[in-house]
């Protein structure tokens, strides 16, 4: 029973191990799979921001974007491409009218944030070796429950961003 | 002439001290006019967010809501009312289409934050004892040129807030 423990628990250590490693280490010119972000960057919801928006239609979504110090710098420095370390995160929420606000201003004007939609996050994660295939970008999407977009999805990112690779890829300008 | 000159300059530099300390020194206590803020607080544009709106109708702005330290703090502990030294932040863009957004998206969806309008930037500073008859809150209003808004104008500013009176006289809500 011990060995048997002790050999699951080396197999589970082991799956553990590479399922950990897997991402930082593949590579995409090593001619395996697109390399993704599946951890959310820690502290994004300090990070100073760089602009608001708002997509009507199917997102129906208010959003801010955020950059922690290297895309902030970068930005404000007007200097491209974003260097190693650049991290731009997108927060969405679902765009709702405020009865509260409207009230006040006397006429139904005001739209606030409100719960988080489905597709709650996403990050652009520069790396210019990792992720060489994709612009420099790793991509992230994580839900309102922090689950990771599947593979799939994530590779439907990089093409939306290349009419903007004259700007490293980047839809968002900073707003002062 | 050297008399005229030495006049003069203490005129000039009695005026300047009344102009400098006036807002410090005129609390509303006191019977005086209500006391506004006039200078920009500095560093608001490294501060962190609270949420984001968008306001139709004339105003037809998208906006940010930042917060100092003491502000998000606050926000973030749930506490009310907020302490002395909370300053909130409101800068606003014109409202505009992203014609380059939308291209990709196949659809007029994006709006994004365009230029500044006239009226920029708003604050909101506690002081609970120097604004103690606005709620403990000194209002203020900044066109994009970073003149501030006249006493007739600020004066608006805080019946406004009075149905919001549960909420420390803040509308904007934290969003996480």
């Amino acid at each position: 029973v011990k060995w048997i423990t002790l050999s699951l628990l080396a197999v589970a250590t082991l799956t553990g191990i590479i399922a950990f490693t897997a991402p930082a280490s593949g590579h995409a010119d090593e001619g395996g799979a697109p390399v993704f972000v599946t951890n959310i960057p820690s502290g994004y919801r300090d990070w100073r921001l760089v602009s608001v928006a708002h997509e009507a239609g199917n997102l129906n979504d208010i959003r801010a974007i955020l950059g922690n110090d290297p895309a902030i710098n970068a930005y404000r420095g007007g200097k491209l491409p974003f260097p190693d370390g650049a991290i731009i995160a997108r927060i969405a929420w679902n765009y709702v009218a405020s009865e509260e606000n409207n009230k006040v201003f006397g006429r139904a004007q005001s739209f606030v944030a409100g719960p988080p939609p489905e597709w709650y996050l996403q990050f652009m994660v520069k790396d210019s070796k990792k992720y060489a295939a994709t612009g420099g970008w790793g991509f992230a999407q994580f839900d309102r429950d922090g689950k990771p977009a599947d593979e799939t999805k994530l590779k439907s990112c990089f093409p939306c961003h290349v009419p903007v690779k004259a700007r490293d890829f980047v839809f968002t300008r900073y707003t002062p």
